[in-house]
């Protein structure tokens, strides 16, 4: 490619292949650039670019781009995942398992949905020493991330999920599903320790947020590991370095998840 | 924005704005970089993106497509500028007489199209001095972008256009559509001077083609346009300079072109 198809290293032109991220709103997704710079790097002529759409203009969007024969994925965010999960599309086993989706790949005739949200974390954990294998696992939050993460922490061979969730029948149905999956979950009064101690809540976000859980859950060896990656340490991340918990940051959930997609959409690279 | 959300100076992050190109085949567009580049050096965030689409497909895309909120326009390339122009969308003046669209932009209920072409390779003379305004002209080609040439041409003013086609009947077309706008136009022998000549055919772009028109049309002190952007410098326009003639390399077409479309998409940079 001669260098007017570049613009410092970033390949743009008649070559290159699509990927979409829809959600609603769309403007404060980070993916398009790190995800365009991770497959660039890889060799791959390919950019991620926001597309915001409204719940109900969802199926029409991904028959259309269906039809263009250089889009090979898209990226789904809030609040689309459960609903791309509801059309007729065919679902790898984390999704159907959630009934949500966060990636879709071209089939020949139509599109291929998973959920990679709770492998990117296992993901980040294992790329930060820690061996989900027969630990026991306490999680506050049981919404989309919680869910994705406690199925994917079961699937990773996980001793026993305990999760804590302000809404208690969210609570119950995560519970319920791990348990119909035949992993061993119960309800967690977010104060008592465990070796993994997961916040899969918002809680953390905005300066002056409660803890999402008791300090009493946290002691020194245990791993504590964030699904917020701003700020980049939260202050539940503060108290658990003071009190010697190892500590994992939610960029490497999201770190992972790009390497992930790029796996997803174009095949897994050779070491 | 932070340095994450950017590469070197361009953008690309969730709040950036999304334009298509549309075509069939798609891998020889030249604009996403150029386009993109000058859109952010105007200060707007905004890509443009590669679409390979199939004719029947094409509809449906710019309907999906419109539903998509920070979606600001498409480009249309070949073989879609008639079909498009076929669609019921509201059809600016140079796109109606052309009956051909190569550029849209949102409506509140649809898309606006309009026909750049013609006016770029205007704008491109008026940058290299030439003022068509009272000129005599001689055009060889009377497909796509020999009648969006011709119909700016007479728009600008020019005093008469003349045309020659190796498809007669394409010619003859071409001819009474210019007249029935009360433009002075006739069937050019492709031998005879004029005040410009113009190259709207691809002839020139293999290695080997024969000239467009015979080299009597040439003399010094004439003006000898080009449509062919690749090879920078045509056979026919080493001859016109061989010969003292003013030549106006395609490239320029393009360029402007792409300045317009900025203009048509997001709005004229006032000076």
């Amino acid at each position: 490619m001669t260098t007017n198809d570049t613009l410092d290293g970033l390949r743009l032109d008649g070559q290159t292949t699509v990927l979409g991220i829809i959600g609603d709103p769309i403007a404060q997704v980070k993916a398009p650039l790190p995800l365009t710079r991770l497959l660039q790097a890889r060799g791959i002529n390919a950019v991620l670019v926001p597309l915001h759409v409204h719940g109900g203009d969802v199926a029409a969007l991904l028959g259309a781009l269906h039809a263009v024969r250089n889009v090979a994925g898209i990226v789904v965010t809030v609040p689309h995942k459960q609903r791309v999960a509801g059309l007729s599309i065919e679902l790898m086993p984390s999704a159907r398992q959630a009934q949500a989706v966060n990636v879709l790949r071209r089939t020949s005739d139509g599109w291929q949905g998973d959920l990679l949200d709770g492998a990117g974390f296992v993901a980040g954990l294992s790329r930060n020493g820690f061996d989900v294998k027969g630990r026991s696992v306490g999680m506050a939050g049981a919404g989309g991330a919680g869910s994705a993460i406690g199925l994917a922490l079961a699937a990773a061979g996980a001793a026993s999920i305990d999760v804590h969730d302000v809404d208690a029948a969210k609570c119950a149905e995560l519970v319920e599903r791990l348990r119909a999956l035949g992993h061993a979950a119960s309800h967690w009064d977010a104060a008592s320790p465990r070796e993994l101690v997961v916040n899969a809540t918002p809680m953390g976000m905005k300066p002056g947020d409660a803890l999402p859980f008791a300090l009493s859950a946290i002691q020194a060896g245990q791993t504590v590991a964030e699904v917020i990656m701003e700020p980049a340490t939260t202050p539940l991340l503060l108290e658990a370095q003071a009190r010697g918990a190892r500590i994992v940051h939610g960029r490497h959930m999201m770190n992972e998840q790009l390497e992930a997609m790029a796996d997803f959409f174009f095949g897994e690279v050779q070491p």
